[in-house]
């Protein structure tokens, strides 16, 4: 096996816990990058020479190399004990199979995202590393869980950055075009083809837990609506009626698929268009919610983004704020990695002062337990959700 | 009525939202502070003479006084609608009258806190301003809530610094010893004359929700336990068996009156004595356990307790990690002010490198709805809890 030295100092971060190595600390002069196949695994070794683990390696990358271990290479039999690792902690907080099965770097697995729907898995590898092990990863998942199908939805932007092909396909078993599942006690359907991603967002499943307790009764807007997350658990939880907006058509027909299949299809208005456009358009036309959910995509992909992004995060919430109910509750989400979430509360106290309204933070929340934070790895935690109430009364 | 003039410049914290105005930041040559009662209520202008809105005023604090409206004086009709405001709030999102009924600041009546245990009351007056006010509060409060009592539990450390007299009594009707309240569905009595602070802890209601969902079946330690807030809670959904440690004997027997309530009484095992102390000989006793909850008082009352406080922080989180069994989960809270949710999970991290023990956070969280966030001030957000998941693989 192939080894890395690294520069004197350069093992620091990795010795707090966290697993990444940057190119530019990799001593090139003793052990070149140049050479070696993306995906290859090497021992890493610190400045005079003590191992610190292995990793798996791409000399392309910024990052060049994640560790996978600490103690030795990950074989087979170690990528089982993995996966066997991931789904015990699953099992101990999720009664019901339907979550994020492996979370990347956050279960020794960097690279790799599997959603398990039931019996349906759904496999997203964006690493060379991941890549040569995809057929002990098939097997593993197969042998730990026996599920009907397994779908490599190996089409997404990431795998373009490491030079990876794209490509989609089923690699066990058969896959139907909607895989049924659970959220939150509610039946859904992920469209795990045709849909973003994996085909659903697990993440946001506290957020929405913590929603769902609030909407008996209650005129709801599901903003970014896709296929229906909030909205339509919210009519599964009681509300009166819900207003899902996006710029997908095929979303929204996702939304009149679950909602139909919780039986409440009569209670979902759905808006084809952009969200900015829908909000001016309902605050103009007098329309007024008890509660609003604004859970955009990342508009802060970069650094370079970042004062863009939050002028964009800044104008949507004060349009959603606009269109809330005194009483009314805004849950403000952000799934951008460069947004702190105190960045987001002060964009919130920034829209409430400048419309003049009197806004309180009744709780904060983030990705659920199926997408656990590293605690050395801060990249891992990403998503963040304030639940925004708006007095009636002055300041 | 009073003038307060500001200095240039320090007017833009009040702008951005923030209710607070340190002595220093008046202009005592144009409006000296001196010689005005504490609890006096003032105009406060800008450096050019623009009204910034009405203050309640204490010439000998370093935080000199504190905004309670933007628009005019806090009249007794102005705090009616703040408590009705207050109330709606609650009512918005929560089933049961069982809440901090108001938080201070973030209600807009800085200095006073009042919980509310379904028909009773229990009120706290932190500031010459609102004890001056307390006669309105009260007809407020009787009028809103028609409680059957009222209790004054005015004999806190923050009085003292206030240089108010301590007092506890009973301002109207009658109030019993412990008052039966409710929280995540749970029977509860609240020590409300002897207890701490009001005689409960709501802040930590979601956490403990949150615990709830695992620990059917589980063995559960609950340190710090006072009169059984988590374990409690923790027997009535099904923990096979709770010990609460806790230095105080008579919080423990509230503990045992509180698990009687919910006929769990025969699954509670007390320990008294200090949490250190107990853990070691737990540790050394060879005992285990499934969920652990770690919930100590501020160990950081100070910024010049930080360095001690997060040694302390670090001691005990190592000691409860060695009692966790492989899959179990710690709940690590804090409720010092001065230290940073970030920085409690950088001492996690460091707990397990330190302990060779893989761990990730599966969940965060902080205040429940009852003790809303001001967006402009950082101050009314103090409590953190991170879940902490053991693994059982190596990293």
């Amino acid at each position: 096996m192939q080894q890395l030295i690294l520069n004197p100092r350069a093992e620091r971060r990795l010795k707090l816990g966290h697993l990444w190595i940057y190119s530019n600390e990799v001593d090139t002069g003793r052990s070149p990058l140049k050479g070696l196949a993306p995906g290859s695994q090497c021992e890493i070794l610190d400045s005079k020479g003590k191992s610190l683990g292995h990793a798996l390696v791409n000399p392309n990358q910024l990052i060049c190399g994640r560790l996978v271990s600490r103690k030795g290479p990950l074989t087979a039999k170690l990528l089982k004990r993995r996966l066997e690792s991931a789904l015990a902690l699953r099992e101990r907080y999720f009664p019901h199979p339907s979550y994020r099965m492996v979370y990347g770097d956050s279960d020794g697995l960097p690279g790799l995202v599997v959603d398990r729907f039931g019996d349906y898995l759904v496999v997203q590898v964006s690493s060379w590393g991941m890549e040569n092990l995809l057929p002990d990863i098939v097997d593993g998942l197969i042998a730990l869980l026996k599920p009907a199908g397994i779908l490599l939805r190996n089409d997404h932007q990431g795998r373009k950055v490491e030079e990876l092909p794209a490509l989609s396909e089923v690699v066990h078993g058969e896959v139907p075009e909607m895989a049924p599942f659970e959220e939150n006690g509610v039946p859904l359907l992920a469209p795990v083809y045709a849909g973003q991603k994996t085909g659903w967002f697990y993440d946001h499943r506290d957020n929405r837990a913590r929603l769902n307790q609030w909407v008996k009764g209650r005129k709801v807007l599901d903003l970014f609506s896709y296929a229906g997350g909030w909205g339509v658990q919210a009519l599964a939880y009681g509300a009166s009626e819900v207003t899902c907006v996006d710029a997908s058509g095929q979303a929204l027909d996702w939304c009149e698929e679950n909602a139909t299949l919780n039986r409440r299809q009569d209670d979902l208005i759905t808006i084809q268009g952009k969200a900015v456009d829908a909000m001016k358009e309902l605050i103009a036309e007098g329309h007024r919610y008890d509660a609003i959910v604004l859970d955009p995509p990342a508009f802060i992909k970069r650094r370079k983004d970042q004062k863009a992004g939050e002028s964009a995060y800044r104008h949507i919430n004060e349009l959603a704020l606009r269109l809330l109910e005194k009483n009314g509750l805004l849950v403000s989400a952000s799934c951008s990695m460069h947004l702190e979430s105190d960045t987001l509360l002060e964009i919130l106290r920034g829209a409430g002062r400048h419309l003049d309204k009197s806004i309180s933070i009744i709780g904060s929340g983030g990705q659920g337990a199926d997408h656990p934070v590293h605690p050395a790895i801060p990249e891992t935690r990403y998503l963040k959700a304030h639940f925004v109430h708006l007095s009636g009364t002055q300041q």
